[in-house]
């Protein structure tokens, strides 16, 4: 075990409750707020009309910021931070876009500063507090301090994490997720096992007690991502699964391993940078190359422990092939061309990873020869 | 999955850490604390002189309550309170009494009302600021909101619950574990055991993912006591137990399995609160018995599955004798006698229990002709 420190005050409420925000926005003072969404979802499901109308029964006047894309860009967000210069708190409602989008508007106007300052390590001192209704579950931005941000005009897509932008409150109604298009919930379930997996693989240590944490979020994300494909409507496997959401990226999976990276985050986020594709169908295509070449180049039993725990193989090369069988077999993309990204791009997205990318990451492991390997591999 | 509402703001350095409090304190604005801890224990391991000169040396001074008690009593609680008339916050270095005691002390000074009250039902409003270094694993008081006390005059031990004293920070270091007497380890691993098993077996609901979680911090605290025992110098074992008890009662076992209640503690409690036995020792000799009578009477099949997944045993049955066992192979007691009881007072113990444990309980399933079964088991 390796010393960590840990800290987390984000409220959940989990189940129906969309409609006490209102009433806990009044109660704690605020009465305008930045009310701000994604595309038309919500609106079609009802969803926006309730917050509005609990909104005004509350008496909390709102300025409207909608049209988040589900990677969010700069542009959006600096648009939103120009609304937000009388109000004294943000309601974000809708998946991990609108979240990491809010806490980006939420620092920069807390600080009064520009938001992609943030993203290039300015240290965050203030932000205005953040309420969450969350209707897809899949980043676990809803009880985190990080936001992912896309500079859509230098194609950098990066992030930032500071212990000011934890929401304050965020509302988790797993039958909000139940009017999802199909494929978000298959992207949602490979981002999660991602999260999960970058730390598994990567940590210093593997205290037994985190191993089988991790393994058991994976096994309840494949569970319930069966069940709820068969039956979209049934909201006690959405509730695990939004539940697996949460735990795999609140910070309980890397108490006591010591550190770790995101490699296939790191490569994926260049793609989307590029491509705009959903987050979770770049990890689908990336995750299960990178495996292949970290367990070529390190022998890691914690591949073959994988293996045998989570799809009960033999070894690691069979567990990397049940693996991503069983991402194709939900519907994620697992090749480039999948993805509509031509092979011969390879050298234009290490490129963009090389620039984009964390250095030390960069320069401990992943320099572009690696890279290229990794690539090759999907 | 049930809805649920989780909220655990405290801060949790991991580690050796324990010189830091002081400068915490300091920069929270706190420059005159109550320095609350047990009994000579500290003074032994240079804990209590590391302690005081770090206070010195951050300028925070101090008014020393020293000698609470392994279950910890009114009249010393109350001490507390007199001499916290000046101070600003609460400094707890020890175990789980220690940290109990504090919380009642943070309450009844923020409150100006008499300890009691507030193991009465007395709703908190108020509370001095909770800080914790904690010398043993084993309650998970650390990284909660609950309190139990004994009232030594009326033989009643109760606890209490509110969010204003969860400890703002809490060090766990793992290695100020390891002067412990042998026999408050197995104390320790019983009682984070019956913490998980109580969620577990008596929860509305069983979400794949609790349970699995629950059959993990288990599996843990057999295999690190195990190893504990053997070497009580071995960090890394002594890590994992200490994440273990922190994970068995911070809230997270009781996601969504809707409502659970306490039944070995409320008899435990009746067992302290008049023969003063260690909490984990008293829990030893009830589990067994409650969890014969229990599985007898619903036949619940979490039963079996317990079985099945912590021990590798067929049925229930052999589940159960498998963890009596196993308690009594590390050295816990699991008879009356063992704890220097008479079987003869069972009917004293039953009045105990019927005057002090929460009326629901009682009227629900626990008349006194169930607690005579349950303690004939014994």
């Amino acid at each position: 075990m390796e010393e960590f420190n840990y800290y987390n005050p984000v409220k959940i409420l989990f189940g129906d409750k969309q409609s006490q925000i209102a009433d806990i926005l009044k109660a704690d003072g605020h009465s305008e707020v930045l009310f701000v969404y994604g595309q038309s979802s919500i609106k079609k499901t009802g969803l926006y009309d309730e917050i509005c109308e609990s909104l005004k029964n509350a008496n909390v006047k709102f300025i409207e910021h909608g049209g988040v894309s589900s990677n969010p860009v700069l542009s959006h967000a600096r648009e939103g931070v120009q609304k937000a210069k009388d109000i004294t708190a943000i309601l974000a409602v809708g998946g991990g876009s609108v979240v990491d989008e809010s806490k980006a508007i939420a620092a920069a106007a807390g600080m009064k500063c520009d938001v992609w300052e943030l993203y290039e390590g300015k240290e965050v001192t203030s932000a205005l507090p953040l309420y969450v209704v969350l209707t897809l579950s899949a980043t676990g931005s809803e009880m985190n301090a990080g936001s992912v941000l896309t500079n859509e005009e230098t194609k950098e897509k990066l992030s930032f994490g500071s212990p000011l932008v934890y929401p304050k409150v965020s509302v988790i109604n797993p039958a909000l997720t139940a009017t999802l298009n199909e494929n978000y919930l298959v992207y949602s379930a490979v981002d999660i096992i991602a999260h999960v997996l970058e730390v598994y693989f990567t940590a210093e240590e593997h205290p037994k007690i985190q191993n089988r944490f991790c393994e058991n979020i994976i096994k309840s994300v494949i569970k319930t991502t069966e069940i709820i494909l068969k039956n979209p409507n049934d909201i006690d496997a959405r509730g695990e699964f939004a539940l697996c959401a949460t735990w795999a990226l609140n910070g309980l999976t890397s108490l006591g391993v010591g550190e770790c990276s995101f490699p296939n985050h790191m490569i994926e986020h260049s793609l989307s940078a590029l491509y705009n594709v959903p987050h979770g169908a770049g990890l689908a295509v990336v995750i299960p190359a990178w495996l292949k070449w970290f367990y070529n180049e390190t022998k890691n039993t914690q591949v073959d422990r994988f293996a045998k725990k989570v799809f009960g193989k033999k070894n690691a090369h069979e567990g990397i092939l049940a693996l991503e069988s069983w991402f194709s077999k939900i519907g994620a993309p697992i090749t480039l061309k999948e993805l509509g990204i031509n092979k011969k791009d390879v050298d234009k997205i290490i490129k963009n990873i090389v620039r984009v990318a964390p250095k030390w990451d960069l320069e401990k492991i992943y320099n572009p020869d690696v890279l290229k390997e990794i690539l090759n591999l999907v």
